[in-house]
C-alpha cells in the first residue's frame, strides 16, 4: 500500500476543466491530485526561422511554474533573467510530445504555441502537463477547423503521459511528490493511442534493472490508457 | 451609459476565492469582470540586504502576466531574459502598496512576498491586484498570528486600488480594456479605510484638468469604499 | 521656513544653458539647484516596429545618472546588465510627457530620442529632465524645421514638471534630496500650458488626505507656470 | 548493411588518449568514429551552496561544442550569452550518470566538475562524452587516492554510454550523424556494470513499439560491454 | 599642414575644469579641442574579493560615452545589457594607467574608482579620460591625506597620455575624429614623469616600420611633457 | 639563463598539425611550448551588417580558454552568461592581425570567422593564436581558391605574433606562465613580412624606458622572422 492508500497502478484522481483562459484557442486546468496545471494551445500567424517557405507548420511549449505553486517559494525566472536548464527540459520534452501528434504538413505555415503554468505542484508536473496540453491543443485545432483556418484536421493521434518509478524495489504510478522524492527510479512515458512518443528513465540510486523498465512500462501503458479515455469524455462534452 | 451597460460609477462584478494555492501562507484569486489575478502572500525568512540588522521587515512584491491572459500572445518575459519597464512599475506600485498596510517594525527581520499572476487580462489588472493581495497579506498574517510566529497583528490599514478614467469627457470607475485603450485619461487610485495611499493620472490625449481629477478621485473614493466591504465579506468567512 | 531659508512655494535656482552637446539636434544642461541633467534631443530616421508603416512618429526617453551623481557612488546599469526599475519608470514617465508636446501625426515617420543624464544629483531628477527635455526637444524641432524635415511644427504644448510634497504636515515645492528623504507624501506633477498631463502622488508614511493632494497641485500649477517663463526666455534668446 | 558497411551491432572505432590537458586531475581524448570528445574531470574545493554543511560531495558536468566541430560553424553560447536547452539537456545527462559512479558520502565536501568539449561532431557526442567522462573521472580520483586526498575509493561502478536508434525498421547501435538525422527512434542509453541509469528514448517519427524499444536495448547492452572493455584497457594501461 | 592648420606636434588647446561633481573626492571636465570628458574617483571601502585580507588597495575604472557625445547616435550599453569590447578595452587601459600611479600597498585595504564620461567626442577620447583621470585621482587623493584617512601619499607618479599616427604617411600628435578615421596608423601613448606606462600602436592599413613608431615616441613624449605642465597648473590652482 | 634553460632570444619548440578539424576549411592546433591552440577558419556567407552592399568582405575572430586549460579550473564564459573584457580584448586584437593580412575587397562580399580554442595555456596564449590562425586562414583561402570560390588570392601579407618582456631588468621572447607572471614588462608585437602590425607594452611595475621598447622590439622582429619559416614550411607540406 501506498501513504495515502493508493494502489501501485492506481491514478490520483484527474478532472480537466476546459476554456478557463478567455482567450486562447484551446485551453484546460488539468487537476491530478494536487498538481494543478493551466495549459493553453495559441495560434501564432508565424513559423520560427528555420522553417520559413518550408510549407509546413510547427508545435512548440513552454513550461514555467508559479512561484509559489511549490512548498518554499521559487525565484521567477523572469527576475533571475534566464530560463532554468530544468525548465527547459521539460518544455522540449512537452513540445516533442506535442508535435508527435500533428501532421505539421497540414498545420500549414503556422504555430502552436502550447503555455503550461504550473498552479500547484505536487508531483508529476511535466507529465500532467503533456495529457493536459493534448486537450488544448485539440480544441484550438477545432477551433481552426471550425473557422476554416484549417481546411483538413492535422491531429494524428491521442497524446497522454504518465510519471512511474520504483520506489521500496516496487514499481508504481502516478507518483506524488514525496514518492518522487523516495523513489529508486524516476520515469516518464509519453504515450501515443498507438505506441510509445518517449521513454526516459533515471536511476536515483545507482542502477536499475530492464525488469524494473519492463515493469514501470506496463504500468504506464495501462494508465496511459485511462487518461485518453478521460481526455475522450472531457473531449466529447465540449465538442 | 458604458458599452456594456454600467453606469459611470458601477463596478464590475467582483468575487475572490481564497487558499488556491495549496502551499502559500496567504492566496485568493480574484476576478474583476474578466480580469482574473491569482495572489499569493509568502512568508520569507530573510529581509534584503538594504535592510540586514535593522529590525524591521519588507514587503515586496512580483507580478507577471500568463502568456495568454491577453487577446494576442504575449511573451514570457523569462524566455526575453528580462523584466520589462511595465511590469517593474506595476510590481513596484504594488509594494508600495502592500508596505503601507504593514508596520514594517511589527513584522521583525522577515519578509513578505506577494506575488500577482494574470490569468485573464480585461483592463485594471494591477488595481485588481492589488485588491486581491491585501487578502492575500491579510491571510498570511492570519497564519503568522496562529502559529506565534508574529504577536503583535502588523497590519495598519485595509488597502484597495480602482482604475478610473475619463471617457468621452466624462469620469468612469473600473475601466474594461476596450474603455483604457479608448480613454483620454486614466487613472490608478490606491486608498487606504483613512485616505490615499497613491494616485497616477495620466493624460493619454493631451491634457486633463483639475476638476477632472477631482471627480476621478470621488468616483475611485466611492469603488474602494465597496471594495473594502466585499473584502471584509471574504475575510469574515474564512477567518 | 525650509533648511536653506526657502518658502513653501519658492523654486531653487534654475538656470539652463543650450547647445551643450556639440552633434545633438538640441540639447542642454538644466541646473535646479545642485541638480544638474543634461538633456539632449537625437533625430532617429526609424520609427519602432510596431508604429512602421503607420505614418506617424514617436518621441521616447531614455534617463540615466553618472555613476557619481550621488553622494554614494552607484554602479553602472550598463556593467550591471540591466536597466533597474526606478530608472525605466523614470524613463516611461519623460517619453510620456514629451509625446504629449507633439502631434505625432505631423512628426512623419521618425523618432525623437531624448536623452537625460544626470550630473549632479539633489532631489527632483525627474522633474528638471522634463522641463529640460522640453527645451532639447524644441530646438531639435526648430532645427529640423529650419532644415526643412519638417513642413507643419509638431509641437502642440508646452510642458514642464515639479515635485512637491508634504513635510511636517505642510505642502511644499520643488524638494531638494533631504526634504525627499523625509517627506510624508512625495509628489511629481508634469503640466502643460493648458492643463494636466501626469500626477503621481505617493504616500511615503500610510496616507495622505484630499485636501493635501489639492494643495500640492496648486504648488505645482505655480511653480510649472514660472517653468514656462524661464523656458520661454532660453528659447528666446537662442531661437 | 549500414552506409559505411557497418553491421547493425557494430560501434565505430573507439580511441582513447589519456592525459591530453596538462593541468587537469584527469582528463582524456575520445574518438568514436569522426566524433572526438576532450574530457576532463577537475577538483573544486567547494560544494554547490544546496549542499554546504552535508558532508558530501558533488559530481557536475559542463559539455560545449567548439564553434566547428560542425558541418556549418555554430555560435558559441559565450557570445549568444545564453546555454542552449540542449547543452543543459546534455550536461545535465553526463552530470546525472558520473554522479551515478560515485559514493558522494565518500567523496567529501568537495566537488568534481566534469568538462567535455566536442572537438569534431559526427554523432554520438553525449554517450562518446559519457564514456570518456568516466576515464577522466576514474584517472582523478586515482590521482586524488595517490595524494592522500582521498582515503577511500568512492568510484562504485564503471559507467558507459551509447546511442541506438530505429533506422529503416531496424535496431541499430552507435549512430553517425547521417544516420541520426534520419532515424525513426533516436536513443541513448547509460549503464553501469551491473544495470540501466538511463534510459531516453524518442520517436522522432510518430511512435515506436515495447519490442522496438527491447532491441535498441539489447544492442546497448551488447555495446557497453564493449565500451567497458575499451575502458579498462585504457585504464590498466595507464594506471 | 593639417586640416585645421595645426602643426604635426601641435595639441588641440586643453582646459581642465576641476570639481564639477559636488559628490566625488575628484572630478574634472577635461576639454581637449572638442573631445571633453568627465573624470571623477571616488573611494570606495572595499577591495575586489581577489584582492580582500592582503594589506593593499586597488584603483579601477569605467569608461563610458553618452548616446549623443558622437555625431550619430550610439545605444546605451545598459539599454543593450552588455558593456562592449571597445568599452572594456579602454577601460581597462585607463585603470592599468593609474594604477600605475599609485603606490597600492600606501593605499590601504580600500579601492578608488575612475569614472570617465565622455561628454563630446572628436578623437582622443581614451587618452583624454587618462589625462583628466589623473587629475582626479590626484584630487581624490589630496582630499584623503587631508582628512587624515591617508597618512603616507600614495602617489609616486604623474602620468599624461595621448594618441598619435601616421596621417599622409607622416607621424602627427593628437587626432581629431577627421584624422584618425583616415590615419594609417593610430598609437596611444601613456607616459609617466620617468618613462613609459603602455605603448599601442595598430597598422589601420596593412603595416608600419619601426622607425615609425619612433617617430610617433617622440611626439608623443613631446606633447605629454606639456600636459604633465598643464596638469600641474591646474593642481597649483586649486590645492 | 631563463629557468628552463632558454636563452634570451630562445622560442620554446613549435609545433604545428594542420587540418584538425574535419569540417572545417582550414585548421591547426599550434603547440609552443605547453601552449597549445586550436586555431580554425570558417567561411560563412554573409557579411556584418556594418558591411552589407559594400562589396568587400571581413575577417574576424573569437578566443577562448578551455576551463581547464590553466592550473585552476576557469567558469566558461557561457555560463557566466557573458564574455570577459580579457577576452574580447584578445579576440579584437586576433581579428585586427587577421585583417592585416587580407585585401578585404578581394575577398568578396563574404567573411571568414578564426575561432582560437585554447587547449593548454602555459603563456603566450594570444601571439601563439595569431601564428596558427594564419594558418588557418591561409589553408581556408587555399581552399576557396581551390573550390574556383575566390579567384584572386586576396592574402597580401604573411603574419606572426610573439610576446616578450622585461624581466630582471633584461628582455627575453616568448615568455611562459611563471616568467610572465613575475615580468616588468609585458608586450606582444605582431609582425607581418614586410614591417609592424601592432605593437602592445604594458608596465606591469610603475614605467620602463625607449630603450627597452627597442630591445623588446628587436627581439620580437627575430622571432616572428624564425615563426614566419616554421609556417612556410607546414605549408609546403600541406599545399
Amino acid at each position: 500500500m501506498r501513504h495515502l492508500g493508493r494502489k501501485n497502478n492506481e491514478l490520483r484522481p484527474v478532472t480537466i476543466e476546459t476554456s478557463v483562459l478567455k482567450h486562447a484557442e484551446g485551453s484546460c486546468l488539468i487537476k491530478c491530485g494536487n498538481t494543478h496545471v493551466l495549459c493553453s494551445a495559441s495560434l501564432d500567424a508565424t513559423v520560427p526561422p528555420f522553417l520559413r517557405g518550408q510549407n509546413q507548420g510547427w508545435v512548440t511549449a513552454e513550461y514555467s511554474m508559479l512561484p509559489r505553486s511549490t512548498e518554499t517559494r521559487i525565484k521567477r525566472e523572469a527576475a533571475l533573467g534566464k530560463v532554468s536548464g530544468r525548465t527547459q527540459e521539460i518544455q522540449r520534452l512537452i513540445g516533442r510530445a506535442m508535435r508527435a501528434a500533428v501532421d505539421l504538413k497540414l498545420l500549414g505555415e503556422r504555430q502552436i504555441i502550447i503555455d503550461c503554468d504550473v498552479i500547484n505542484a505536487d508531483g508529476g508536473t511535466r507529465t500532467s502537463a503533456i495529457t493536459g496540453s493534448y486537450i488544448a491543443l485539440h480544441l484550438a485545432i477545432a477551433k481552426l477547423m471550425d473557422k476554416k483556418i484549417l481546411k483538413v484536421n492535422p491531429l494524428t493521434q491521442q497524446v497522454a503521459a504518465i510519471s512511474c518509478g520504483i520506489y521500496n524495489d516496487v514499481a508504481i504510478a502516478d507518483l506524488d511528490y514525496i514518492e518522487d522524492s523516495n523513489a529508486q527510479v524516476d520515469a516518464n512515458f509519453v504515450f501515443a493511442s498507438n505506441g510509445l512518443i518517449e521513454v526516459q528513465a533515471t536511476a536515483e540510486k545507482k542502477f536499475f534493472s530492464e525488469q524494473q523498465l519492463t515493469q514501470m512500462l506496463e504500468l504506464a501503458k495501462l494508465a496511459t490508457s485511462q487518461l485518453f479515455m478521460i481526455q475522450n469524455q472531457v473531449l466529447l462534452t465540449v465538442l
